[in-house]
């Protein structure tokens, strides 16, 4: 019978980069790839070569690192008619981009063959046919994904399977039914994917948008159908109303059908990380209320659930939170964060015992701060500051007396005095001169602060939508080439916030680096 | 046979206000409750009058209103161990609202009785009759929600039955299955609800709550199964993931499985604009990724959709966008080709011919800028601007002479010179002191400019990451209470950004708004 595990294509990059207000820099779509390849997904779809340059690069780019797991491929659709295979611009790209599988879509549905392509509907089987054989040719694993699958079949039945017949006889290595509009249900896809596994041999695989809302369910339908491989987007992200979310179909195949996905609890667990990290990435607020990651998932109303839960928690939690790397909270008693901030106190080797009052006064200012639009799950290295404080372990080494902004144009001037040093710089922006001026007034005392770059900037609006006088949140990530951390600041200004990120993440830096830190013994 | 109409309650006040973070007011429960009974809902569960004031209030304050149809119902539970039925508050709470409809809510599942409840099977069965008996006796109509109901039955089937059995017995009207944690999926829930149908004589309704993503899903499939009753909220908020999306399920019931629902065609229509209201009200963002309804739910961004969207509509929309009261749209950017920014312009009033040279030349120029990191599908309103200039229609409005900004912490001075006009401002950040000094200097040619607020401020890196010295992507929302749009800017310098993205999003209003703008006959 049917093997009890599930392959996993990420689109992300391709079918996610299709979601309006969003656009990745190709230093994104490495950092997510990476990312994909850590929480073990499969397959990982970087692009569509053929369609624009900035994907073509990435290709390149991504050659560069060399993954645990994930194989990438590479995206294009079936020969054009005008082109035999070989001379196919298209599909040519895809060989050009050198990777080792390539997911090739192509019409399935009549309307599409006569009405868009303007073609017969034997030459689209030809079509299909030359185009994976060529793939084949050139060594590729071939992922077939047949465009408005269900819509196809159930317009023509004998068409839409006559695709896929051509498909498996060119080599296709998955049989993928894509429901392109997103308008299927999930009563049809069972009925539909389960007739079309009853007539291949090859392995069926799932596409599904959520034009319906049930993208989700449509999924798991088809693996209870007979399919075994999944392709969908982190947090569901993609054109119109997005793809299916594999942060919610991933623990749903593992936790409740008993199918191995992915690399198992260790990947679970990655989930809720993953989820925030490419939210943040997109320039997108994560949704609180996301099945399985969402900060409230498992957050309880005080009052008849909370008390229950507390009781026993399997009385109103359909999975334990932490399977899926996330935690139960309730809105009215703040029990929750201590144990997130003495993981990342450990993590830069700092052990605290649980019970220290001291911790709880970090975390009383965390919150206090976290209403004022922190969100110091974004920028740990600011809780890291705070903690360090109020546990007596920071020395004061940046002290800023004073700091000015000019700006007109590209031109902008900083006027700094730090540890009693007054520096100016010319920039060509805000934060470019005051990051060169402060730098000039510590390097002369912390000489390591030459190592420390700044590798992402952004700013959004945490709060409700107000005017020009709102609260704007900087987050600014640093590295030193070996680690990474990021910090935040928050004002009404700007540049307000972007220096206070600027000063921590250089504070955070030299904390961490001063040789006098005491490390307390803490016995557990 | 089953009929093919279903009735549908909405627990947007009860459920709904569960949701972290919404509170509603007095007065936001009538807009609410007049609102869901111009859409035909069938029930608008008011609140839970024995668990606190506020929706008291609202049970009184609701009888000032005549509605048209909708049915107004009171929530509570089954009657406490320690009080026979006609001495327990909850259930007296519920008289005295004076209500035609009752929900109550019982247990179903096991381990709720013993464990949390704390008494005998036997016992909550009993609970369950008098409770209903008692209502019934004071001429209510009663549905009951068999919390849990789905876990129940996996435990124990025939307990989970025999509560359904008494309830029908003591005269239920309705018996509603809930989902209560959210962790059913979808086949379970037919297959359970199937049974439940076939094992009563009472009309069966669902509650589903989205722990597992499939919400609106397992509602589908419980009907059917077989029910004739569903529960939701208007736009799925609702504790921890929310409720079942009534937005969702009354399009999918109505358009795609052939059920009356509501008021029909005219209920459809005004599904938008009811989503956007209650999302207003209860103070967030409308989520523009929602099936049917949101902003992008028609919105196509790849060009070889755009173009086949135009051909054949059919071809990739799974429903008819009017249908829902939504609308079609396409975005601009590097992907698509110059159908999408001709849409644009045609729903700005400017008819383009597709192969004027003109617009050629405007698309080289949008494409040019977004290799240097804008990205026109975040700001359409920037890729019309240019538009315009190309083709001639564009009248320079606001000149900007000259500005400068001076920041310190928390304050902001801005100098401009616009049009000649020389003004000074203060601000809490220098985006507000520049956007106060420059609608100064406007205000007195353009006063409609006091109309235009922004509503939302981002800033990412849109390059590769470097340092300090990067380009930044500036992208501003900004609205006049009628229509939404959004400008960017790009610069090394984050304040040179905000002040274009700024400049530009009052300019594109102003030109919008231009009596003189002229709009030329074309004949395609």
């Amino acid at each position: 019978m049917f093997t009890k595990s599930v392959e996993v294509l990420d689109t992300t990059l391709r079918d996610g980069a299709q979601t309006a207000n969003i656009s990745f820099t190709l230093n994104d779509k490495i950092r997510i790839a990476l990312l994909l390849d850590e929480l073990g997904i499969n397959y990982i779809e970087g692009g569509w070569p053929g369609s624009n340059p900035k994907d073509e690069e990435f290709f390149k780019e991504i050659k560069k690192y060399s993954l645990i797991k994930a194989k990438v491929a590479a995206f294009g659709s079936t020969r054009r008619k005008e082109f035999p295979a070989k001379e196919d611009p298209s599909l040519n790209a895809i060989v050009k981009s050198d990777v080792e599988v390539a997911v090739l879509f192509g019409k399935s549905w009549t309307l599409h063959v006569t009405d868009v392509l303007k073609i017969g509907l034997k030459e689209n089987l030809d079509l299909v046919y030359d185009s994976i054989s060529y793939l084949k040719s050139h060594g590729l694993k071939v992922i077939f994904d047949a465009e408005h699958f269900y819509q196809g079949y159930k317009e023509d039945k004998d068409y839409a399977l006559s695709v896929l017949k051509t498909a498996e006889d060119a080599g296709a290595d998955v049989l993928v039914l894509a429901d392109t509009n997103g308008g299927s249900l999930p009563h049809e896809v069972y009925t539909i994917t389960a007739d079309v596994v009853k007539n291949v041999k090859t392995k069926v695989g799932l596409h599904m948008h959520n034009d319906s809302g049930c993208a989700v369910a449509n999924t798991l339908m088809g693996v209870l159908a007979g399919a075994r491989h999944v392709q969908g987007t982190i947090n569901g992200i993609g054109e119109r109303t997005g793809n299916a979310d594999l942060i919610q179909i991933i623990p749903n195949l593992a936790l409740k059908m008993g199918f191995e996905v992915l690399r198992g609890k260790e990947s679970l667990k990655r989930l809720k990380e993953v989820s925030r990290i490419v939210y943040e990435i997109a320039g997108l607020h994560p949704n609180p209320y996301q099945p399985y990651v969402g900060d409230f998932a498992f957050t309880h109303k005080a009052g008849v659930h909370a008390d229950a839960v507390m009781k026993v928690s399997r009385a109103y939690e359909h999975i334990d939170p932490s399977l899926v790397g996330n935690t139960r909270r309730f809105v009215i008693s703040e029990v929750s964060g201590s144990s997130n901030l003495i993981t990342y106190l450990e993590n830069v080797g700092i052990r605290v015992d649980k019970k220290d009052p001291k911790l709880r006064s970090a975390l009383a200012k965390i919150k206090e701060l976290e209403n004022r639009g922190y969100s110091f799950d974004l920028a740990p290295a600011s809780a890291i500051l705070i903690a360090l404080k109020e546990l007596g372990l920071y020395q004061p080494l940046i002290k800023v007396d004073y700091w000015k902004v000019i700006n007109e144009r590209e031109l902008a001037i900083a006027v700094v005095k730090v540890n009693g040093q007054l520096e100016v710089a010319e920039g060509v922006g805000p934060v470019h001169a005051v990051d060169i001026a402060m730098r000039k007034a510590l390097q002369k005392v912390y000489p390591e602060i030459g190592k420390v770059k700044l590798t992402d900037y952004r700013v959004i609006l945490p709060g409700e939508i107000k005017n020009t006088e709102s609260v704007v949140r900087v987050t600014i990530e640093f590295t030193d080439n070996e680690k990474t951390w990021r910090t935040e600041g928050v004002s009404t200004s700007v540049i307000e916030a972007s220096v206070m990120a600027l000063i921590e993440g250089l504070d955070y830096y030299l904390q961490l680096n001063n040789k006098k830190l005491k490390v307390p013994e803490v016995n557990n």
